[in-house]
């Protein structure tokens, strides 16, 4: 893909924007959560070309978020979240959150999650894990943690500081 | 931009993708978290052209998310997250736990979220708000909620189902 990366930098954010921050993605990940996992039925229903979903699954493949599996021989393949894949619909759960708060009016969601066990709402919220708070009400800043490169040229290439 | 579209659809995947689902968003919104707020310093810690900066930016600022505020006339403006945009800030925190989760090995992340005020860590967790667990345990399935458009052609055309 003729894009921007930013899986050389050695941040989290970046990571995870090398992934999510191409619109495809969490739209095909949307896709699997209404069932769909054939190439014929996330083509059909994200109006997308050949070539471009076919580019965006074996990103996915090769990211490990979804796994390729033969259903039929010779050649009819689905693609199954793996367990890397269904952690990151807590992404697609924070954005669906966000929007449904900012985007629709209070009680007209156009679409809710659901737990498709008890047919129950889900509604998707993000804490601080350690004080149980909304994270939306701290102040967050970020911080180099325990894995950062110890070099200062490196420290300087990547993300312009000292 | 010349890029796909999700705007129209009453999804709140869709909707979040629609912003979130550019590479340079999350990193922008990144970057206030480093207490970036100028166009100069988004453009040096970035090296994004300033072109593609000020698209971004503006995109940002029309979608409530940045406001840009005169700081000195006559022309020197910053930019600062809105409600909106510090509500945004969940779906990094989401993004950040899910590529520390599995980009990097345990106790070896590069970058950790602290909260400004104590300095202590902060471990974002996406959870059910009604039941209080990670929304990772949870089998997700997505259903038309009261805001969605009761036309079936509506329907038809932007899902693909009856």
């Amino acid at each position: 893909m003729d894009r921007k990366r930013f899986s050389n930098q050695p941040c989290p954010i970046a990571q995870a924007t090398d992934i999510f921050g191409d619109w495809w993605i969490p739209m095909i990940l949307r896709e699997t959560l209404y069932g769909v996992d054939t190439f014929s039925e996330f083509q059909e229903r994200l109006d997308i070309s050949r070539n471009i979903l076919n580019q965006r699954l074996k990103l996915l493949v090769d990211n490990g978020i979804l796994s390729k599996e033969l259903y039929q021989a010779p050649n009819r393949f689905k693609y199954v979240l793996t367990q890397k894949g269904r952690s990151a619909l807590s992404i697609l759960a924070a954005m669906a959150a966000w929007a449904n708060q900012w985007a629709f009016p209070e009680g007209e969601h156009p679409i809710r999650l659901l737990d498709a066990e008890s047919g129950e709402p889900l509604v998707p919220l993000v804490i601080d894990q350690r004080s149980g708070e909304p994270m939306e009400m701290k102040e967050i800043k970020l911080a180099p943690g325990p894995g950062f490169p110890n070099s200062k040229e490196a420290l300087r290439r990547r993300f312009g500081i000292e």
